[in-house]
């Protein structure tokens, strides 16, 4: 008998048919003699309503509220779904955030979880209940109600898992599993059978969307096996686990991409101790992550600094760039959203040399320039062109050997 | 400077538009300087989109689960509302029923308040905010989520000003006060200025709709003043106050009517001592309130037995009925939907004799057969056939001189 947390997306209980066919799916594994503990995202549409209404009465909504708000949505889903499962004659009992409690520091919109009680849910579980958790959503020491931001209930799914010393936590999504890459772009992208942790945290940091990053990294520093999975097909999915549970190794595991990026270059920057940071530090300071950073030095003591953020940052941060570049006598500052990233992801690489020269002799043989370049001990990421994307992604998955069949 | 607890309802927070408009209004009275708490109710269409998909997934929805659901509806508008008041420069803090917390009895869909902390509200008031508080939910020791069942916001409205020792508490509503009488089907009703704690209950209990009973006991037994009106017109509405302080007392001060009755008769009980409760218990078991009892005595030691109850619970009423009315050897069990109750309402009736004998001889001259009679202190009931409704209200409304001008 094992315990299992199943965590199922927006689109999995995106209405009540849905949530009732769920049930029956949460059920049949009860009846196999498992112990089931279910976490659940809002109703994918209902989110982006309790969005646009908050926009409707603040266009920049108060973080704090805005959280109180998205919280309903879980709360919707969770006690539909503990009626559903009901109706066919089992017990089962919702929890939210504040209920269990799962407590997060404050950092409304993004908050991190710090503990998750066990009492009532282990309860729960003993007296033959379902509980259903209320995923995404969090409670402060004051009592305020906080979310984890996007993914969130990935997060949740893991956490709970690891608190109650789950067998496995399955996360189901409407796709049925991670794939060598976008099968949109690339129709000969494979279903991965078994990735290791570290991939995964680089698949999903670099745009990979089944599942988020930080519920990977939960997941690995506890070594709680992941199993992702589709909901409507109940096939095995794609199991994340620790890498020396991967039998055979290969090169490179995945091919990403992210659209996602823009980039500006400041020129002519005096070369001083301390510039980067004051640079850079307005930036962090307007919560803009930046990505990658690229400095030449030039002939003299002036030095060109080109960095990415995400695109929706850029005009804010353009902004700021501009007065800093004022301020510190660099020449200009210039900007680029028509760029995006190319990745490629494997442990394997950690044993061969290589593998970049050949990323870049793949990537030169199509006519593709690369602008900026950035390296992990399993990752090699390249910023090119957009308009170059698709083709990238292809010619990459094909020459590492990736393709279907 | 005063404190002023204002409670909106469903229909005036029902889209973004009304919520903006009513934190304008809010910001106002808090410019005038006085404190405002407010207390809202989930948007109006909300609540049945609720109970829509509730049922979908279980016909006869679970009751703690229910309530979850249900209370995420004062979630989504009280956090709007805090984030409308924001944008318009104020400070405002939504307040779930946890939050306060709103301490309930476990009696879901129906709790009863039994204690509010003010240490929250208090301090939220104290540094300039206005507290955004979710009606109609609360909180049981063991952390359950409850409702307080129709109208619960008002009752939630009144209790915040009790504990908050308030100046007043204001109920707006999409109608601009009480009535005499029902204006769909009495066209010279009259707006009532000021009316009776005592006088309201009774309203309310037979079926004016505009405060919910509840709301208006907890007033009454704490002396809190309430002034009915409407938030789309900001006229002055009713006063709902201590029967000293009306000035001008009046014999009847209005004229209610319910169709929301049904009527069983039990024919030839035998009259044994604990036959009435061999009859109720069970119909009461069932949560089916019985509002009238009659029973005629026969010649011989058999009696007739009629009482009044919901319509919504006849069938089920009957079904009990007809296997009582077996088991204690009674004759027969019949029924009807047709009928209506009439009443009239004063707290001047106590020191005028013949009030009761003037409303049978009004409806007697207009051809109307009187069912049953039921009186209290401050009100008589006449059951009537349904199809006389009407008639009997404008009839009444007249001769006992409410009529407009």
């Amino acid at each position: 008998m094992a315990l299992i947390v199943q965590k199922y997306g927006g689109s999995s209980v995106a209405n009540c048919d849905l949530i009732k066919g769920i049930a029956d799916h949460v059920i049949a594994c009860k009846r196999q003699g498992d112990d089931i503990v279910v976490v659940l995202s809002a109703m994918s549409g209902e989110t982006d309503r309790f969005i646009d209404m908050a926009r409707q009465v603040q266009p920049r909504p108060d973080s704090r509220e805005l959280d109180v708000l998205m919280a309903a949505g879980e709360q919707i889903t969770t006690s539909l779904f503990a009626m559903a499962v009901r109706e066919k004659g089992f017990k089962a009992t919702s929890f939210l955030g504040y209920q269990i409690p799962i407590d997060t520091d404050s950092a409304h919109g993004k908050a991190r979880i710090l503990d998750i009680s066990t009492k009532k849910l282990n309860a729960a579980i003993k007296s033959g209940h379902i509980p259903v958790v209320a995923g995404f959503q969090g409670v402060t020491p004051r009592g305020n109600i906080t979310t984890l931001g996007r993914g969130g209930s990935d997060t949740t799914a893991v956490a709970v898992a690891v608190v109650l010393n789950a067998d496995i936590c399955e996360i189901y999504t409407d796709v049925d599993g991670v794939y060598t890459t976008d099968p949109h772009i690339c129709p000969n992208a494979r279903k991965i059978d078994r990735i290791s942790y570290e991939e995964m945290m680089e698949m999903a940091s670099l745009g990979a969307k089944v599942l988020d990053i930080r519920s990977v990294e939960f997941a690995m520093r506890y070594g709680m096996p992941v199993h992702v999975r589709s909901s409507f097909i109940y096939n095995t999915g794609t199991h994340v686990v620790k890498e020396d549970e991967i039998m055979e190794q290969v090169l490179v595991s995945g091919v990403t991409y992210s659209r996602n990026e823009a980039r500006i270059t400041i020129t002519k920057v005096p070369d001083n101790p301390g510039i980067a940071a004051s640079i850079f530090n307005p930036i962090s300071d307007a919560n803009i992550v930046v990505d990658m950073i690229i400095q030449n030095t030039r002939a003299s003591d002036l030095t060109d600094m080109t960095f990415t953020i995400p695109r929706r940052d850029y005009d804010q941060a353009m902004e700021i760039v501009k007065k800093v570049a004022k301020q510190i006598g660099a020449e200009t500052a210039a900007g680029d959203c028509g760029i995006a990233k190319v990745s490629i992801v494997g442990v394997g690489m950690r044993n061969h040399a290589g593998v970049a020269s050949k990323m870049f002799d793949i990537l030169a043989r199509h006519g593709i320039n690369i602008l900026m370049i950035s390296t992990s001990e399993i990752k090699i990421s390249c910023v090119i062109e957009e308009k170059y994307t698709e083709l990238a992604v292809r010619a990459l998955h094909e020459e590492f050997g990736l393709d279907n069949g």
